[in-house]
Order: C-alpha cells, then structure tokens, then sequence
C-alpha cells in the first residue's frame, strides 16, 4: 500500500541516517520522533532535540525516561537558533532532522511554529548537514496560520538552487480536511 | 537518496504486483515499462500494452523479442477502451498500470496523449483493478498541450471519494525545465 505520510518521513530518515551521525528533532513535541531519531543514530551518535514549549520538553524527558534513552540533548529553545545551539564540531554530521509544523498536539493550540522560525530554522540545519543529509517536514496547515506558513515555506523551498539540494513534495491529493504533507530537503552530495 | 520518479514509480509498481496477476501498459512507447511489468507478473502472469503509434508498438516488439518475453499482448489501441480489449476474466485482476504522458522519445512529438482519452482510460482501467491495486501515472508536462492535460488530470484524480482510492503526488518541486512528476492512484481494500 502507498505509505502514510508519518510512515514515509520515517522511512526516508532511515534510509539517511547512519549510526554514530548527529541527527536533529527541531520540534520535539510529545517525543515520538525523538525516540525514533535516538534508535537510528544509536548509542554513539546524538540527537539535539529542540522545543519552545516546557509542557513538550517535559514530556519528551518522561518519555526518553521511559524508554532508557540517553543520547538526547533537549533544548527549550526555538530552532531557528540550531547553529548556535548545536557544538560546531556537529557541524557538518548531521545526518537527518525532523520538523512537525502546527502545533503541540493536546496543547491549547496557542502556541504554533510561524513562517519566519521555520524557515530559518531549515535554512540553519540545511547549513549543517552532511553531504545527503535530509530534513523532512511534516506539514499540518489546518490551523488558523497555517495555510500562510504552508505557502511561504513552498516559495522558500522551490527557490532553493537544484544544485545544492532536492526538495521533494509527497502529499495525498484527494483527501478532505487538511491532512499533512511531506517535504523532504536532501543535500546534494 | 530520495528516488527519482522513475524508479520510485517501479518500486511502487513492484510492492503491489505479485507473480500471476495481469498488469497494463497504457503506454508502451519504447517497451521498457513494458518489459519492467512482464518481470513483475511472471510466466502466470499477462501485461496488456497499448500504444496509438505503431512505431511504439513496433518497438515494443523487438525489444520483447529481444528479451525472450512473451507473455505480453501488444495492442494497437486507444487505452481509453482498456475494458473492451482486455477480456472480462481478467476484470478485477489488474495488479498495477503505468502511465507515461506526452510524446513518444524520438518521434517528431506530433502525437501526445490528450487530457481526455487519459482521464477516460485511467476511469476505465482503475474501475478493473483489484483491490489494492495501483495505477502509477508519469506526468510529462512542458511540452505543448502538457500543461492541460496536467490540470485536467489533477482536476480528476483530486476529485475521487478518498474512500475508493488513495490518490498520491510524489514531486521534486525546486527543478528547472519542468521536469515530469508522478501521480499513483491506489485501490482502496
């Protein structure tokens, strides 16, 4: 069957992302990826897991808990700041990273990533992959600020220099209600 | 690395047709999908090729020869009658189909799938699918009469009750020179 939208940025980080690499989770939110990212880049590698949102972060840190995991870095800020946040010695091992736009699911929807944020914050991580590193995006857009932050983010990525990376669109057309979308950013080698 | 639309569209192919089931080329062109299919279905299995030109078809012909294949029905047709010349035992039995649109590679481009017989044999064939069954489309467009037939095909696959099929498009949206994407039409189980 055609994969899922979830299923499908999973599958690609897994066929990106190699053990001992850094890996990122720019929007950690309940944790799911986190744990997914921490399994993939193993018990030599690292994942920097960012959020802006306590009621995340804590979340994330029972889960993790939970799970034994001990190869997170959780970071309450916002990602646009990844550069700064991320040691300069990863700089350049990044092998994946994940965005899930909108907001925190369960929360009062109050808080939700904004165009400006995520688009530095891609242009940030992009910076620092290897060479055929991947970011995936999960793209909600349902929400109030949502569509807006869905079409600044199509004008950025389809601007990018087709030299440097690909920007690939995996979405299902004839669904009702919003559902997300995937964008997949991959460095060119 | 993400796959190109080729491959991606004969790996989406390869995971639903199993060995034994029929499968359609709705445009045979050169013959090389038309050879990709034959592998799928096997020596139980049939591929049903159509093409309007007889150059495709006659191409198609040495190729099959050339490989040895012969479990391949080679049609002179319009694939929008896809259901009078594919016999009614194999009604229901259709694993996958591929479409490619535009011209024919190599040929003076004078003859291009047009918006209507494409709609009209993608109706014909996804109605004789088995469930679960796919139809995989490469959507050529920046030749002239491409950028209609894409809107109308987008038109009509957006338009399907999800309930009955799950209709994807997988699409490296920052590249110059319109390069083809691909749309998979999936059978609901």
């Amino acid at each position: 069957m055609l994969k899922k939208v979830i299923p499908y940025a999973h599958e690609l980080l897994r066929e990106t992302i190699q053990p001992g690499e850094v890996a990122v989770d720019a929007t950690c939110g309940n944790g799911h990826d986190t744990t997914v990212l921490s399994k993939l880049v193993g018990d030599d590698g690292i994942v920097y897991a960012f959020d802006i949102q306590q009621q995340a972060i804590d979340r994330t840190m029972l889960l993790l808990e939970e799970q034994g995991i001990d190869n997170v870095h959780l970071l309450l800020a916002d990602h646009q700041y990844a550069q700064a946040y991320i040691p300069k010695a990863d700089h350049g091992r990044i092998g994946g990273a994940i965005f899930n736009l909108g907001y925190l699911p369960g929360s009062d929807k109050q808080t939700i990533t904004t165009p400006e944020s995520t688009v530095e914050a891609i242009r940030a991580i992009s910076a620092i992959l290897k060479p055929g590193g991947l970011i995936v995006i999960v793209v909600y857009h349902g929400h109030h600020g949502g569509e807006q932050e869905k079409q600044e983010l199509l004008d950025y990525l389809t601007s990018l220099d087709q030299k440097e990376f690909s920007v690939l669109q995996y979405a299902f057309i004839n669904q009702q209600n919003n559902p997300p979308f995937l964008l997949a950013l991959q460095k060119s080698v």
